[in-house]
């Protein structure tokens, strides 16, 4: 392609979009190894956008107000890079442009939420982007109903490619955004139609802009290089009161000889086809080198919104100092001082009535006090809402027709329900909660992943959560589950065994700022086996004595939610042989293992046979039934080695042998 | 509804569907849980699809060229269970559809494949069938361009719920059908308007019929209960010459009171509902009661294709000797005797040759010597072909012109290409293998897990197993995945140290009849640590001794991948200091597991201290270092214990502490 008639045609957008496109090149040579193609041909699209349109100001970058920019094809990091190097982020030097890719640097491979400021979400796994912007949009919809246009009033836009459509989850974010009428989510799809393995119609047909509209989006096509179809594109998706795909035809690696190839989507490391590609640009400055006069251009742009935002705090300032504070309170993830107070009296309470029911119905106890207080959760279900027990009566419903509402029907869309909450967690001002059966976290999970990696407190309510879940059978009972959220880094999963457990859950849940949490919870009913008010949350240590050993201590039975109550009977068939047993509830094993060593030490003493029980698999357990070194104890296990099957959850229990008789016959076996 | 309509207008087909409902009504009231709704909906366009056009034989029921039914919407199970019963299926008996969802019945809450045939895909989760029906579709054409139309040429019909076209595999799955034009793939959309929540309009207003039409299929819109009508769209869908969709239109839980209601998409068990409804039937009839003549209407129909089934048998046997051995040795999953003889061959070359290559790349060496054996194998990858190495020479690319082709160009679609995988398998013939990155083993997940519950062997090539794939940083960086594979029962999880192993590995995992196979493999360079030649593969072992300590037995490294070569040099500086030191290669941890407990010991034998490596984290990890009761070894581990970061893998391994130094010092301290 010549590219001579763009370069003449708007000589100072050319410039401006050739320092991203050269900063690409430049970066990616220097690693060698990155993805050159697609912010080679997305340029003129950010540029546009960035230069027109986006409300931000380099200077404030964590304005809540400011719009925001999502780079769902993550690949393409540089193109972010650039666009914040240029205009003037104080995070992206040109000293971390030089160290693209490389130890320590902020620019990752893939964007790293966290690395710098501009970078909104980690991308880089296809669909994930593009989803969490249906709930970064979601947010400011939510947020705007609360707390009206003054202080809330933004777009998110959001550049995907072919990837990102074809993952099925941006069907779910997609459907969704449609359903909800996002009118303030902009999609720019960088139609370049290649892929890596060739061009997209390998292994793609569909027809992109009947699938949008199938959805309910407003559609626009338009040529990706054409600085004034973009202009307009943007304006008219602002204003189409829907949400707006503009179908951006683009050449990737746009102007060097692997343009439209899908060797161009890789890394593009050849000093020649640098040279040239540069030389077609018209541009003849070294590497890393942008003109100052381009620089200053780019810097302007990055402080076009300061008026904005100098305007948006004066509108701040005029609401009322309650109203101040809130706003603050809910961006800094700060809990409100009623929380603790509000958890602890609903903890006395259900000591002393001592209630038998399933945590799942403690949950939604729980939230039926905590949502009025906080009123920044956001709850929903993907359509299991009566089954998950996530819906409080104070919520209302988030429709069309009642922005403010704070439960969403997400649909059947696990996958898309978790993406979108971390997007509202990244937004800022929403603690987002969502439901689905434990074993669906699978359908989840790469977005679980995502919150976990980016420090996001999104919670996930999982339900069902063994083979307590009856007749549904082995597709819908989790055996691997707990040990897969537990594997997962900086995740914490609770599993609690009764209400005060849930209820200290669901406050550390809610008070963490930089952790996901997985609440797992049962369908059966489960007796209150905390009878005793204790205002500490106990949970926050991981793991406690429940019962201790009468006599000389031979045992200890550790055990999480369901299985407690096995546990505490196991206790009693044992103390009436005369075994000393102690019973240790760990709703959490991330904490228990983040207690010091003496902590630790005085619940699970060396000496005593350990058996822990699950009604999951052993993997994950072993750290705490044999110590880190081992050696500790004679320990075993009395769990699930195989999926389930369908049949009532006591026959189940039975026949898989998650018994207390079993734990106490193991107990003896160990001491024997 | 008043339905005396549809009662009068074909009493003959009223009764045949009656018998279906009123099954499903009795079924759940007897199991007091199930989901009735459905079942009653759709009872019309099964009983038309059976009677008039599903080619099957009940007295032949595995017969390979039957048309596949496959009820995505899997919670209606009693829809097929009753179909099943009726047509005459010998698994499920009335004494089965009695005891529905009890402990041991065939009739479990979800179709659960192997428990009866007539099952043929594992559903519940929702999307999986859907999705598995693609790779039937896609099996059969390539089977019928192998073999050609006198051996294979059937359809895939295939039901599915709302669920099933918002979760996000049905886009991938879709999208896959419309791009390969597959005509022999039917879908009916059960259009009821409900879902568990309420009217599927509370989370979703997708156009449906635009969005197939988007993705090349063909589509009808009917009503769901007039049976003409039904009839003439599956007439008009076999012509079509695309993937068809017919949207019925029906009324969930026809005839009760809880028509069109959330309420009866669940158990409808109260008696008195079922009276009315079974009155409203027309149905005089007591539990479980069919009427003989009904009941012989039916078996009729489970008959209709026994002449289709003789005249395919006798076209069978006009083949060759030898095509019509190998047809039955593909079907009965039976590798060709040649396979392992090709691989011996091949380790002997590379144990000669040693060549230092990405495991990727051994797994690409060695589908070049098994794919011309092994005909029935086909591969393909998820957008990652040239990362991957999936591909071989021999291949050809399945497409619409090319129907023998072997290897799928799946597009960015991990679960869709893992689900259809499945279906590849569970149709027969077919040995299917796909590949992507490890890490997005996540989005893959639903499909793995039913892979392992359904006892299928489908094989999953997932490269770039560790921080070792560099630059692309922590979301491309697998380090629960390992963890999160061996979670799952029923799941060989491969980490190859070499090119034998990896040749090992793939024999295993083209052998197996009954485990789905990971395959974890490298993007970085590996030496050949097994130099010396072995016929016998030892790779089945699990685990096994890879050098032994020189002088008294100190110490034992397990490692496996590519942590086997850190190990080993090692155990060069261990033994440079005098510490005798063993290392164990340990490629499945699934296999040892299954060796008998005398070889487990003689390969860890007790008393050396033990240091796992593994650049992923320990969980899983204890059972080898510590035993399976404690008390083993004093054990250690040198691997991941978060996410990794971007740089290039040598400075990861050595920031991430994963080093031959760090292994020998662990070693030295537990020593001390």
């Amino acid at each position: 392609m010549d590219i001579s008639a763009l370069r003449t045609a708007n000589p100072e957008h050319w410039t401006k979009a050739a320092a991203i496109r050269t900063l690409t090149l430049d970066a990616i040579h220097a690693a060698n190894s990155g993805h050159s193609g697609m912010p080679m041909g997305m340029a003129d699209v950010a540029t546009v956008l960035f230069e027109k349109h986006l409300k931000f100001d380099a200077a404030a970058p964590y304005w809540p107000d400011r719009d925001r920019f999502i780079l769902s094809a993550g690949h393409g990091s540089m193109l972010l890079y650039s666009l914040l190097y240029l205009t003037g982020n104080e995070d992206i030097t040109l000293e971390e442009i030089r160290n693209f890719r490389q130890w320590g640097a902020k620019t990752a491979g893939h964007p790293e939420y966290g690395h710098a400021s501009g970078i909104e979400t980690t991308t880089g796994p296809l669909g994930q982007g593009i989803s969490n912007a249906v709930g970064f949009a979601m947010a400011e919809e939510i947020l705007r109903g609360q707390y009206g246009k003054k202080l809330v009033d933004h777009y998110t836009y959001v550049i995907a490619g072919d990837g990102c459509l074809m993952e099925g989850v941006s069907h779910e974010a997609i459907a969704l955004a449609g359903r909800q009428q996002l009118s303030k989510l902009v999609v720019f799809w960088d139609n370049n139609g290649i892929t890596i393995d060739g061009t997209v119609d390998l292994s793609d047909r569909t027809d992109q802009v009947q699938r949008f509209k199938a959805s309910g989006w407003h559609v626009q096509e338009i040529d990706g290089h054409d600085p004034a179809a973009i202009d307009e594109a943007i304006t008219a998706a602002k204003k189409a009161g829907k949400p707006s795909m503009i179908a951006c035809k683009t050449h990737i690696a746009l102007g060097s000889s692997a343009q439209d190839t899908s060797k161009g989507h890789g890394a593009l490391t050849d000093e020649t086809l640098i040279a040239d590609t540069k030389a077609a640009y018209g541009w003849p400055y070294g590497p890393f080198e942008v003109p100052a006069e381009i620089k200053q251009a780019w810097e302007s742009i990055g402080s076009r919104g300061a008026a904005d935002r100098s305007e948006w705090e004066a509108r701040l300032a005029s609401v009322s100092d309650r109203k101040q504070g809130e706003f603050k309170r809910i961006f800094d993830r700060d809990v409100p001082k009623r929380l603790s107070p509000t958890i602890r009296a609903l903890k006395k309470q259900i000591s002393e009535e001592g209630p038998k029911v399933a945590t799942r119905k403690s949950s939604e106890m729980v939230l039926e006090v905590i949502n009025p207080v906080m009123t920044e959760t956001v709850g929903g279900s993907a359509d299991l809402t009566g089954s998950n027990n996530t819906k409080t009566g104070d919520m209302g419903i988030f429709d069309t027709d009642n922005r403010s509402g704070r439960y969403i029907h997400w649909g059947i869309r696990e996958h898309g329900m978790a993406a979108a909450m971390n997007g509202m967690a990244l937004h800022g001002g929403i603690r987002p909660y969502g439901g689905t059966f434990m074993a669906f976290t699978d359908y989840a999970r790469p977005a679980m992943r995502l919150a976990a990696l980016m420090k996001i407190p999104t919670v996930f309510v999982m339900t069902h959560d063994s083979i307590g879940l009856g007749e549904d059978g082995p597709t819908h009972q989790p055996v691997e589950h707990l040990a897969i959220s537990r594997a997962t880094p900086n995740t914490h999963v609770f599993r609690p065994a009764d209400t005060i457990e849930t209820a200290e859950a669901w406050e550390l849940a809610l008070s963490t700022k930089d952790t996901p949490s997985v609440l797992s919870l049962t369908r059966q009913g489960l007796p209150t086996v905390r009878r005793k008010h204790t205002a500490k949350n106990l949970t926050a240590q991981g793991a406690y004595v429940l019962a201790d050993a009468e006599g000389k201590r031979q045992a200890i039975l550790i055990a999480t939610g369901s299985e407690v109550e096995i546990a505490l009977a196991a206790r009693d068939l044992l103390q009436a042989e005369g075994v000393g047993t102690r019973v240790v509830s760990m709703p959490c094993m991330e904490l228990f293992e983040q207690q010091d060593e003496a902590y630790r030490k005085r619940v699970l003493p060396a000496g005593p046979v350990r058996v822990g029980i699950e009604a999951a698999i052993r993997q994950g357990w072993d750290r705490w039934l044999l110590g880190e070194r081992g050696r500790e104890a004679k320990a075993g296990f009395i769990g699930m080695t195989d999926f389930g099957a369908s049949a009532p959850a006591n026959v189940l229990y039975e026949k898989f042998g998650i018994t207390a008789e079993a734990a106490a016959a193991k107990v003896k076996e160990l001491l024997a």
